[in-house]
């Protein structure tokens, strides 16, 4: 676990003080070896270990398992601060909770100038998301579960399997915190953990939460490539236009069709904050492949119509069919 | 479903005969409906239907059910042959049958001189072999599913369910016949199909097959756009070598991980034979994103050396280490 850390961490410049690494400690097992991890590797890595335990506030006896979490981390020889949050409603329990840890844990790494900020995420973690993803099927972008390095945000543990993290904080004496809503079924993420992925392991043989995690990385690697290759003329073949951005037809007609949909994905969230359903890609993507003279495709919150060798994505209510 | 089979069939040139379309019938419900679908449309497609009934010979009274399927489908109003093989044993009996069938498809196909021989897989099937292939975990190679078109073959019913076809037969008065190898849970596409599949909609809503046949599509437009892509330059940047072949390592180290990595996947196969694990793909990379002066690589059936700003791809035993 500990060589998981190395390869992600970054390097020391020589002569300055010790960089701060946050680790994110909710007292789980996880992140409980996460921490012991990073306290043991601190001294080679040079670098200064604070536990941040983010204390959600939503729970009786919330404040308590925060102050043991932080509590263990102090045994394990690092730094911990217990940073109390609001909890606020927007987008379902689940996802405020989220909004305010994270908001919280980068308030936290501002306060201390951390370098990085370790979260506890482990191999199985990633096959859920990579499941919960598939569910979804809004293909490679779903299945690509979640980056090991993101802006301060490093996720050591990816290849670490969640009976590894237990076992080690067992071999250290350490009581781990078991989060009730780890266990609760409403959670589509716990359904998954309980439910589903033990069934395809009994079905098609273990190596399936592993197989889950490889997926994701290759899609990672995918998404970067077309995510280069279309940034490398995106500016060329855009214009502004009224109401809208206006797109050049023949890159869209020259590209596969796995560039031409995702330039007309990049689109319509960018300009219009949308995210387009494969079914209203595919629709407006006719308009070039498969052109017959057909009137404005009208997909919720976006109007596309192809005029004199572009593609116009307009706002609805614009008057754009003016152009016509 | 028609609406399937018009979008996938070849035009009619003008003023030629009528071409001959196969269809493949088991005698089981989707090519039931597929026969049936086929037969319906035929006249305004301008196409003549023949059903092609392998006999694989494997199970007591199967040329009873080659015929009972035969009579069917000459009942809707197409021609009908029985094509008995025999089926060897390479691979296993799945694969040895399945081979068996598309080379006797193939030779019936040629027989005819059909324009296209339609496979009744559905959007179940894809589903499943999406599922298979995320077991299996390598990459967006194994989530592609089956090709809508792959050469003579056309699968039209790849985005229509199961339960359509059923009723489309049952709608018809026809009685499907049921393959006991369908229940067979020794068959890990029977498992997927009666435990996996099951599981997944009941825990995470249903819309999951839908969800599967989805990213299937777009992984297989991802596929296409990277083979193109390398394609288009893989032949200035091989030379051949002693005992193998030889990789300019410029191309390597300029292009993102997900064509370097193709690369040298598309190496390895097309010289080798040979299909790299995701572990041995990454390690020769190594030698391309993580050069420290280290030796050659040894994976299974190739040896790889970096060696004067190239990368060498050679059999094992070939001393093409001499070129250290």
């Amino acid at each position: 676990m500990e060589r998981s850390l190395s390869a992600v961490l970054p390097g020391r410049p020589a002569g300055d003080r010790a960089p701060v690494v946050l680790v994110a400690l909710s007292g789980g097992a996880d992140s409980l070896a996460l921490t012991a991890a990073a306290a043991h590797a601190a001294p080679r890595l040079g670098i200064r270990v604070v536990a941040a335990v983010v204390d959600h506030g939503l729970q009786d006896g919330s404040a308590e398992v925060a102050n043991r979490a932080a509590d263990a981390a102090r045994a394990l020889g690092v730094e911990a601060e217990v940073v109390p949050v609001v909890v606020g409603s927007v987008g379902g329990p689940e996802a405020a909770a989220r909004q305010a840890r994270y908001t919280a844990l980068d308030e936290t790494a501002g306060r201390w100038g951390a370098a990085a900020v370790l979260l506890g995420h482990t191999l199985d973690d990633q096959a859920e998301t990579v499941l919960l993803g598939l569910a979804r099927g809004s293909g490679s972008g779903s299945l690509q579960g979640m980056a090991e390095v993101t802006g301060l945000l490093v996720r050591p543990f990816l290849g670490v399997r969640r009976a590894e993290t237990r076992a080690a904080v067992a071999e250290l004496g350490i009581e781990p915190w078991d989060d009730p809503h780890n266990d609760d079924p409403a959670f589509a993420r716990v359904r998954v953990r309980t439910r589903v992925l033990p069934v395809l392991e009994a079905e098609l043989g273990p190596g399936v939460a592993e197989a889950l995690a490889r997926t994701a990385e290759q899609e990672r690697e995918d998404a970067e490539a077309f995510a280069e290759m279309i940034e490398e003329f995106i500016e060329e073949i855009c214009e502004p236009a009224e109401a809208g951005l206006s797109v050049d037809l023949g890159p869209l007609a020259a590209n596969p069709a796995a560039v031409r949909n995702r330039i007309i994905r990049l689109v319509a969230r960018s300009e219009f904050g949308v995210s387009l359903s494969r079914a209203h890609t595919l629709s407006i993507a006719a308009l070039v492949t498969d052109w017959r003279g057909q009137g404005p495709i009208d997909v919720p919150g976006i109007r596309v119509t192809r005029n004199g060798g572009r593609l116009h994505f307009s706002a609805p209510d614009s008057g754009a069919t003016l152009l016509e």
